[in-house]
């Protein structure tokens, strides 16, 4: 399994202490992290992964591996600037969005445009005719990791016994 | 010039009113369409740009020109999905987004993401941390385009007389 | 109709007359270019098919509208780098390679990768196996773009008369 | 250090031998693999490295993971049809080209351009204007991937003892 975890290189404090929290869950459930391999919420979560040990994949948009994150395991070099955030939406069994950046906001739309499973931390919230957009949102790290592997399994068929 | 209206294949039939009239006062004023080349939203746009005369640019998610619709002056075919969108707000001086898609909100939260000008005709509204996403919205074609343009112009340095 | 020239910023001098010389040929035709949008060949077949008052698309790497060169008209920016090849091959009906860059040889194997015709120009010869990679070369612009016109209507059913 | 195998579907059976034979030596030499992620010699090289418990990354053109041979560890989704060629080349430290296909030849064109080394193995020769690309082959693949990783060495600035 694959989570992506979503999130800018510019977010309040709060929100890396969060990303960390949440690579580490990710990382305790066997689930493989990807992100956009750089700073900010992306080397949070990365950083919470490794230290539970788990493997960390950064989707770059640039042209050179070297501006990965040094948590990153597996750099993805795209040279193709935003459009990599499709490929990390693409590749992963579910999404967990934190924070407030446009970049964040144009993946969670494309999770939903895709039917990937998305959960929200302390980020946007968007609504069209009254109407909000389809996702859950949690307070905690833990909370969330459990649900998007939860909605990912619901995905592929996976039943998991506690 | 070249503005862009961003809108799904499926709409509520006001969204296409709105839609073909804003492709009407796109042409009007000499700039060029570029859309995503498919039905709905993005049909009606490219038929008000032809009935006033104007050209239409349509950057198609597939691998064939032949899936543009019939408005399509100038088809762009990327084969690479939903990553067009990237294309269409960056190729545009201004982003006029209609309805409520998911593909609407990404290519939005791109414009917001790259600085483009962006307004809205009956589409998303955005919220982070209390704050709502800064564009403006309208309620009619005309005064929207008025805007798009206006906006282009002063982020190229152009002044236009009345 | 739209027809490719595919070649690199850097080319020998003879490259260059030889691009404008296609470029007035697809203009006298009626069909539009489609290039890379920057200099070198891509220039010169642009300035060829604005002398003969024809239209011009250029696919830009890069994310401004600005590193078009002078004679682009419509430029299309995917700020996705050497990607931005494919999407070039993709849109054209037939596809003119000049000269011996890189990046001129992979839009050569895309085009036969997908079928599109190709007609060559004092540019690259291919051999696997001892057999050579299929497609015809040309000494003068005007019999490659009449192959290269003529091959495209080929392939969408099209009869032309004399 | 990341190695890529590229090649295609479709290649005589000596071709997939040797692609399973470069895939043992990559892992061998604790390098990753990554490639297109789906059958032929993309398959071959994979199946290799797993049978010497190496790390395999498949880069797909398509949009489901379920489209990756059984040998890739970690699919990488990008939903870009053969835009997602250049991720392959941009993320390998080295490049190993195997048979004839055109796509193949389209990524020894890409590492060519970008300056990554690039060896060859029962593959495309290319010349222009009486000059070949410049780039070495090999008819056995434990001196083609121990050359693919000298390069690679070089280009980092690495030195490794015997």
């Amino acid at each position: 399994m694959i989570i992506a975890v979503i999130g800018g290189d510019d977010a309040p404090p709060e929100a890396f202490v969060l990303a960390e929290a949440v690579g580490r869950e990710i990382a305790r459930r066997g689930a493989k992290l990807i992100c956009g391999g750089l700073g900010g919420v992306m080397e949070s979560a990365c950083r919470g992964v490794k230290a539970e040990g788990g493997t960390t994949i950064g989707v770059l948009p640039g042209t050179e591996a070297g501006e990965a994150n040094a948590y990153v395991d597996i750099p993805i070099v795209t040279g193709m600037n935003q459009a990599r955030n499709l490929v990390i939406v693409r590749s992963a069994d579910a999404v967990i969005a934190i924070g407030g950046g446009y970049g964040t906001l144009s993946e969670m739309a494309f999770a939903l445009r895709l039917g990937k499973p998305l959960v929200g931390l302390q980020t946007w919230s968007m609504q069209y005719a009254g109407q909000p957009a389809q996702f859950e949102t949690f307070e905690d790290a833990k909370t969330a990791v459990e649900r998007a592997v939860a909605l990912a399994d619901a995905r592929s068929g996976v039943t998991r016994h506690a």
